[in-house]
C-alpha cells in the first residue's frame, strides 16, 4: 500500500463543534491503511505556509479519552487564521512544494465560505499541475448561511445557547411587578438564523421571546416601536431578539457605532441592542437592558447541541473517506431525509457550490409583520437543538482539551 | 395537634437555586404535622399586603416531580419585590391582622439582607404583642455578601457561571494569532466575591484569567494600564476580569454612565467594562473586547453548582423545622467544618446579624498588586461550585418550571 500523509486545518470563527469534526476527521484517519502520518496545521493555511505543523498521531492516536476531550472541547485546537489565498503562482508553487515535502496525499480544511474557497483553489491547481493530492473541505460556521447543505455544523448548537439564554432571561425578568424590555443580540450579520432560533425559548410554558427581528427583512423603528407598545399592552416583561446584521430599507445597519449621537441627538451606544435600548428609552421610557452575549454563543460547549456536535463529528470522518475514495475539490455535507422523526444522509458537494453564496431565512419562514418566525423555520430547526451532550467535568467546571500549544510568546504583535 | 397555617415568599434578586430553597421548605413543610396550609405569597411583602397568595400544597403536595421542577429552575417562582417595611404602626397591625385572618403560624422570607430586616422587624413586633407567629428568614444572594453564614446560596452557581465563561471566552480567544484582550465585568457592586471566583477557570491547563480586579482595592487606571502591559508582554490573549463595583482611591466607581466624555476627551460607553475598553483602546490600541454576561450569571441555571443547589434546598428545610421547634427571628446557615473534605453543619442565627452589614472579602485573600486572588480564595470558593444538577431538559432546551402565574396583565406600569 503506498501510504500518503494527511494534513488537517482550521480557519474563521470558532464554533462549539468545530473540534468534534476534528476529532471525527482524525480518528476516522487514523483508521485508514492508506493514510501514514497525520499531521495538523497550527493557525490554518497560514502555519501551513510557515511549517507550523503538529504531530496529531502522537496526541490522539490510541487515546479514545484524547478524542473525546477533543469531541467535547470548543473554540479550535489547531488554531485560526483569516489568510485568503491570493491566487499568485508563487503560491501556489510554494504550496505544493510544501506538500511534496511532507508527503501530502490528502489535504482537509475545516471552516466556512472563506475555507471552501481555499479547497476549490487548491484542488483546481492540482488538475492544473496533474498532482493527485486531494482537497476535500468540512463546512462548519454559526451562522448556518452556508449553501449546498441543510444546516452548518455549529449553528444548532449557537441556536440552543441563544434559546437557552432567551429563556432564562425570561426566568429573570418575569419576578418583577414591573414593566420592562431585555433586548438580547444574537450574531449573524447576514441571515437570521441564529435570532430566529430564539423562538425556541417559547415553546412549552415559556412566555418569551415576544419579538425576533432578522436581517431578512428591512427594519423600521417607528414599525418597532409600535411592535414594542403592543406587547407591553399584554405583557409585563417584553423580551426582544435581534440580529446584529439588522437593515433600514436602505440597506444601512441599525447600529450606532459610527455615530456619536442618534437620531434624536442623544450620545450614542456602540451596537444594535444598546441603539434600540436609547430609542426605547427615548420613546417609551420603561426600564430596558440590553444583552450581548458575544462570543459565548459560538463557545459554550457546556451546552451544546449534541445532534450538532455528532453530525460535526460525522462530517469530518465522511470528509477523510471521501479523500480515501479519491474524491477532491468537495466538502462534506448533511442532506435532511425527514423532519419528524429527524433523519439525515451525509454525502459531498462540489466545493464550487459554496463559494461566495449566503443561504439567507426563507421570507415565508418570517411572518407577515417581520418580527417573528414562523412554524415552518421552527420545524426546520427543531431537531438540530436536541440532546444533551456529557461534556466531561472537572472540580465543577468544564474540562476542556490542553490549548497551551496555540499561546506561544513568539506569536507577532498585529491591530 | 393544633395545626397552624404557612405562608412563605421571595424578595430581591433572583439566584439560580432560589427556587431550590422554596422547594426544601415546602417539601419540608408538607411532612410536618404542626403545619396545616402552605400559602406563597406572590411578589413578596407586596403581594402579602395586597392578600395575592397562592395555594401551594394544591400545586406542589404530593408531586415530587414538581419538586424536582421547582428545585432545578432559576429565579422565583412566586416574584419578587423591593419593597421595606415602614416600621409604622399601621402597617404592622395590617400585617398581623392578614396573618390571623389566614391563621399563619409560621412566616418564611427568602432574600438577602432587605428580607432579613423584615424578618427581624415581624419578630420584633410579634414580640411586642405577644404573637406567637414565628418569623424566619432563608438567606441567598449571588454576592456572598451576607455576614453570619459561611457562604450565601447563589453565589456558588454565579461563581461557576462566571468562571466557565470565562474559561470558555478564553477558549474562544486563544485561537487567533493576534493580539487581544477581553474584559469580562462580573455582578458584586459591594464584594468581589463573583469577580474573585473567575480565577477558578484557570485552574488545570488552562490560562486565563491574567488579571481580577475587585471592589475591595482602590482601582488605578494608570496601574491598571502597567498590569495589562506586562500581561501582554506575556501572552498573546488576555482576558481581564472586572467586578461592576469597582472604585477609585476617592471612592468614586469606576464607570462611564454618568458622563458622556472620558479622561481623554473621548465618547464613553456605559459600565465599568466598556469605559475599561476605551481605556485600553486610547492608551494601548489591540484589539478589546467588553463582555457582560449580566443577568445570566443569576439565572443560568442549566450549569448551577450541585453543592449550592442542595445547600439552598437544605436551607429551606432548616428554616422551616427551626420555625416548627419555635425558633423566630433568626435565619437558617451554614457554617463550614471544613475545606478538604468540604463539610458543612446546618443551623439558625440571630437576623440581627445579617441585617444591614456587609461581607466582603478580605484584603489578606487579594494578591499584594490588587490584580489577582490568592490561594486562601480559591480553597474556600472550590468546593462551593462543584456537582452537575440534573437539570430536566425537554426538546433540547432546560426545561423549567411554569411560572405563568406572575404574569398577569393587571400588574401594574412603574417606571
Amino acid at each position: 500500500m503506498n501510504k500518503k500523509n494527511m494534513i488537517i486545518g482550521q480557519s474563521g470563527g470558532p464554533t462549539a463543534v468545530i473540534n468534534s469534526s476534528l476529532a471525527g476527521a482524525i480518528s476516522c484517519a487514523f483508521a485508514q491503511e492508506k493514510i501514514g502520518k497525520v499531521y495538523g496545521m497550527i493557525n490554518g493555511i497560514e502555519g501551513f505556509f510557515n511549517e507550523h505543523l503538529i504531530d496529531l498521531n502522537s496526541v490522539f492516536e490510541n487515546k479514545p479519552y484524547m478524542i473525546n476531550s477533543l469531541k467535547h472541547s470548543p473554540a479550535m485546537y489547531l488554531g485560526s487564521c483569516r489568510y485568503k489565498l491570493s491566487g499568485s503562482q508563487e503560491e501556489f508553487e510554494k504550496a505544493f512544494e510544501l506538500l511534496e515535502k511532507y508527503n501530502i496525499g490528502y489535504f482537509f480544511y475545516i471552516g466556512g465560505n472563506d475555507s471552501m474557497d481555499t479547497v476549490k483553489q487548491m484542488s483546481e491547481y492540482a488538475k492544473k499541475i496533474n498532482s493527485d493530492v486531494r482537497f476535500v473541505g468540512i463546512p462548519k460556521t454559526i451562522d448556518n448561511d452556508l449553501v449546498g447543505i441543510d444546516h452548518s455544523p455549529g449553528f444548532g448548537s449557537a441556536a440552543k445557547y441563544i434559546a437557552s439564554c432567551v429563556r432564562e432571561v425570561a426566568y429573570d425578568t418575569t419576578i418583577y411587578n414591573i414593566k420592562s424590555i431585555h433586548i438580547i443580540e444574537t450574531m449573524g450579520r447576514d441571515a437570521g438564523w441564529i435570532a430566529g432560533s430564539a423562538a425556541l425559548a417559547k415553546e412549552g410554558t415559556a412566555l418569551a421571546p415576544h419579538l425576533i427581528y432578522l436581517p431578512e427583512v428591512a427594519f423600521s423603528t417607528e414599525q418597532f416601536l409600535k411592535d414594542v407598545n403592543n406587547m407591553l399592552e399584554k405583557y409585563n416583561s417584553v423580551i426582544i431578539v435581534v440580529s446584529e446584521g439588522i437593515r433600514d430599507k436602505d440597506g444601512n445597519y441599525i447600529s450606532a457605532e459610527a455615530s456619536n449621537t442618534d437620531k434624536f441627538g442623544h450620545i450614542m451606544l456602540s451596537g444594535v441592542g444598546a441603539y434600540l435600548k436609547s430609542v426605547i428609552e427615548n420613546k417609551i421610557g420603561c426600564k430596558v437592558r440590553a444583552l450581548e452575549p458575544g462570543v459565548l454563543q459560538r463557545s459554550a460547549a457546556h451546552i451544546a447541541s449534541h445532534t450538532d456536535m455528532n453530525e460535526a463529528f460525522s462530517l469530518g470522518e465522511v470528509a477523510v473517506k471521501a479523500a480515501v475514495d479519491g474524491q477532491t475539490g468537495v466538502f462534506s455535507t448533511i442532506r435532511r431525509t425527514s423532519d419528524s422523526p429527524y433523519c439525515v444522509e451525509y454525502g459531498t458537494e462540489d466545493v464550487r457550490v459554496v463559494a461566495n453564496a449566503v443561504k439567507t431565512v426563507p421570507r415565508e419562514w418570517i411572518n407577515a409583520e417581520g418580527n417573528y418566525v414562523t412554524e415552518e423555520f421552527l420545524n426546520y430547526v427543531r431537531p438540530l437543538v436536541v440532546g444533551i451532550p456529557q461534556v466531561p467535568y472537572r472540580n465543577g467546571l468544564p474540562d476542556y482539551i490542553d490549548v497551551r500549544h496555540l499561546n506561544t510568546k513568539e506569536q507577532r504583535y498585529t491591530e
